[in-house]
């Protein structure tokens, strides 16, 4: 039994992470910490009781003893102050934030100008060792990295419904629209505006169209795996909130080769992820309903003759395969256990 | 004070016409029909209780003397029955369905396979006569109009918002994406899987993608209006249902010529609908809850400079601007009132 | 026309205000004032662009030339401090928390015990004078009080549901259980918990029972009103906070002389509002659905024979009958107007 | 292994049933029964892709060869007329309708003439022997009983929430008042007005008020186990739907003894409770989202001074342990098996 240390475990991430690793047959829970610590986390929240009961630490009074792997379930530039902790003791770190999504300081500022962000990062000698922890592209190299940058929500689901096509070279044109939508806990956990009731039920609007800081990690993943390096895709994402919890659905258009149909696309697809046991190629509209409570990503492709273009709509739960699923699946990889174990959830329906 | 009769009473769109007309200045109900009939609409639905008590009678029961009007708010194929015996007394007919959506045979036989109907048309007489019901269009030819059918609520919000860039000639490349998110009330009253509150809270998803009925009349009104006839529009559609009851978000991509930036186009949508009191551009992101319970259509556009793409968002209460509320403002316009006259609504908020 | 002035004019209770008198015949705003101020309410509230565009000032730079009314949509403890800037110009004052609801100190300090806030009040002398905005109740002593304190929205549910059982002494026993539903929008509008929307979806509970601070003004009203002043009732009120943004849905029970049945008690329901434009005495068990977006209350009574029990079931829309229409409501009656006028509203359904 | 049948599996308690026995460490599903059968019940619903892929046979074709337990996942009068195809190869019975929840042909008919269904019963003989699948009550009579009848939800919450105040003799006054909300998903999945989104969005109502079915079992079984038979308990039953798809809050109103406080009362509460590893005794107030997902129900009782009255709050998850979760508790202890096998599931949160 491997133990993991939560760091951020009183935010939605971390609430996802105990949820399965209280389940998990090969890693359990060492310690929790977060800044507002002191009581139980289920004192905190009485959804845990009896589940987890674990004091909330402090940040600074973290023991990494006997600790295999963290995970830092933390804002946007914490990990990057925390990260050295771990590293130094070799204890492999999986980030939830931009911290370690990116090879190079160039990168991450941009991110960080799209969300308005310092564009200075405290960590920049780690970056290269990094990993973007992405197992259906990166599994190899997440075997083996010190620090592995967990994907965002959007990201994941806009690089899942791509990557097929622009691998294969597929695609024709260089940009390609991602219509993505997104339930209200993508906000995160602390009250604001774009998590209010009042004001998201019954609501839908789109926001920061094009200039959403997930676009880059997306640029870069699928240009990096681009065999015609000459032909860089663009990303013209345009995020949304829709009235719902959990769940995203994204919708990719792209031009196609003529010669290409539905079926012919479907069977690269499903061929590219043979060994991806969370993705699923499906013939039918996927729902966010389908992969609620789940580490799936439903995937649905189809060539529109009409008028010559590719539709990818991929479905995930954003706190799930969108997060904390895909960290324990990376965390999985990083310790040398089955990507899927503790991970087969089966869907809350209805 | 006018006399309108409303036949399908008892549907969303019965129910949306007896809301605006119980506090329409210059018309008033004079006769409710529907199948389910025999008692009063507000026994049926307490909310009409001292708001409307009419009794509901049977659709062969209907009287036409002193009817100004008249809105078959009925599904498909229903209209194209009933028509003559109002259209033969010179009584205006406000159609809800696609039965007089077209003008040709030809396109209703596409709209109906679309939906999967019997393609044959009971009075295809009347469609050359018949108007497309879309004021910020066809306001002098809905003058005079015998039969008016009023847009699909999807169309609405693709039309209003592909209009100004289609009929400057704004656009280029051929293929228009339309990616339309929904709320369940778009599916009507009768109880089925596509309205199932276990099966729509928390869930969105895709269907009919490419396929939707409504392409037709939206690419009928785009390309009729081309000053360069040679270049025919075609409109890939996606649409969606998100988990709440009213309103559509419509995101509209195409490829735009470089030398346009967001503030000319802006400009030119302005212009475009400075007569129209419904269509409002904003340089906010509109969110469907600012139009619930309005017949208002809010649009924004944005060149996108990293991708050379034009995206125009619009928003619209499906039920208002796209059903009740349009008909009421093409009666409004075929009785020769003010176009807004009981239609001065204040969204519901929060 | 009357001129109006609101002071917390950006709150849900200023929002709903503003919706109401910019459609209302006799009244008109003058004057929006805030804590948050400087900008137009319209670049702060999309939705009312075109509908209310007026500048909100801070509340110290309120103008009280020509003002013929002040709404104070402000939380408690506000309203008391500012009070006298309008009271000692003779300008009727509607306060919409706690500071004017009882007429003895003692009261007002129970409640605000009740709500863990400062017992103290700044304004003590202007409490006898004030009078329990309460329309179906106090009518004629709204006509002229200087001071309204509009009734909370739980209270309003409560009382209309029970002060016809009580003033007709048609109650055994001296507790009243009063099982109270709301949407989440009483929560009002600054962000917090108790309104996020990824811990209120999907999710119902009960809080502070037996200890709301709306008990004390239910107690005073229905006791109040009492013939036989030995026999004080006591409420036993559990607030519960269900998934919907509008509404409360109130359940109350009491044991009843076993002489009454559903009918006579219905009759002395009817007889008793029958002068009550907005209280609606219903056979079918009311919708929250059916009073969203108007100012109606509407009640049901049973007996239930089996268990010689009443149950009164109440339904009204929290920011409506329950704070802005009868606060309306109350601005009527003291401008010498109707007191629906501006308030006949069609329910927005569905 | 244990082979388990389900019939009924297309509904929503047959979902429930498989997405439990797809994990459960020592019940495998041999078999799916249902009318609308032919397809695999992964095509019919494509949540279930890769965890459970068998076929749905008809009801008519079931082979009862290595069967081990049967599940009638089935509408009321169903179970009756399949049960002795089961009962006679002694294969043990778990029915989710009223089929088998009472003793007596008497109550039978009571329970039906409430539901306003036929008051025949096509297997009388066999309810002597079946038992009502309460494990908290009748752990004991579960371990054998040839049938044993499931029971509803609303009576799930209303018995464990007065269970232990009855038995030990702690009410007084005949009449408890049970108010109880209850998400939509109650409705069960085929499509009619109580499930539609439209009509349940934003809506709060109560219905059969005093005349629900399941009053009959919850005065059965607190009745059954009081210690002095003369003091029969009748219950005031007021069911409410509240818009949320999963989830019961059940409020309890009871006069009580006055030498008992709060304290007393939960002790009492934990120590009846003691063995019972799914009912959580909570000083905190229940939120239906602590127990979404879940098999537990959570109970808070709290004594109301100023009244007299003992208030006691349950929480469950309608589907689970209002369903299926406890179907499968009763089978786990029918079988032979701990009772919580399979079904220490986690909350998903948020």
């Amino acid at each position: 039994m491997k133990n993991a240390l939560i760091v951020g475990a009183t935010g939605f991430g971390g609430l996802g992470l105990i949820d399965i690793l209280t389940k998990h047959p090969g890693i359990r829970i060492s310690g929790l910490a977060a800044l507002d610590h002191g009581i139980k986390i289920s004192d905190m929240y009485p959804h845990l009781r009896g589940i987890c009961d674990l004091y909330v630490k402090s940040p600074e009074d973290i023991n990494t003893d006997n600790t295999d792997i963290v995970f830092l379930a933390t804002p946007d530039q914490v990990g990057m102050n925390l990260v050295h902790k771990f590293y130094d003791r070799k204890i492999p770190v999986i980030d939830f934030s931009g911290d370690f999504r990116f090879h190079s300081l160039d990168d991450y500022k941009t991110y960080a100008r799209n969300k308005g962000m310092s564009e200075s990062h405290s960590s920049p000698e780690l970056l290269e060792e990094s990993v973007y922890g992405l197992p259906e592209k990166n599994f190899n190299r997440i075997l083996t990295a010190p620090v592995i940058g967990n994907p965002g929500c959007f990201a994941m689901a806009m690089i899942l419904a791509l990557l097929p096509a622009a691998e294969n070279g597929l695609l024709k044109g260089s940009t390609l629209i991602c219509d993505g939508k997104t339930g209200v806990s993508g906000a995160g956990i602390n009250p604001g505006k774009s998590n209010s009731y009042p004001l998201r039920y019954e609501n839908s609007n789109t926001y920061r169209e094009g200039k959403h800081q997930h676009l880059v990690e997306v640029e870069n993943v699928i240009n990096y795996s681009l065999k015609n390096k000459s032909e860089q895709y663009k990303i013209f994402f345009v995020p949304q909130i829709v009235p719902m919890n959990r769940g995203i659905l994204m919708t990719v258009y792209a031009d196609i080769d003529p010669k290409f149909d539905t079926k012919t696309i479907n069977e690269f697809y499903k061929e590219y992820y043979t060994k991806s046991p969370f993705v699923h190629i499906s013939e039918s509209s996927p729902n966010t309903s389908e992969v609620r409570g789940t580490n799936r990503c439903c995937i649905k492709v189809l060539v529109d003759n009409r008028t010559g273009k590719l539709l990818v709509i991929s479905a995930l739960d954003n706190l799930l395969k969108g997060q904390s699923g895909n960290a324990v699946q990376n965390a999985n990889i990083r310790l040398g256990m089955d990507q899927d174990a503790g991970l087969n959830l089966n869907p809350i329906y209805p």
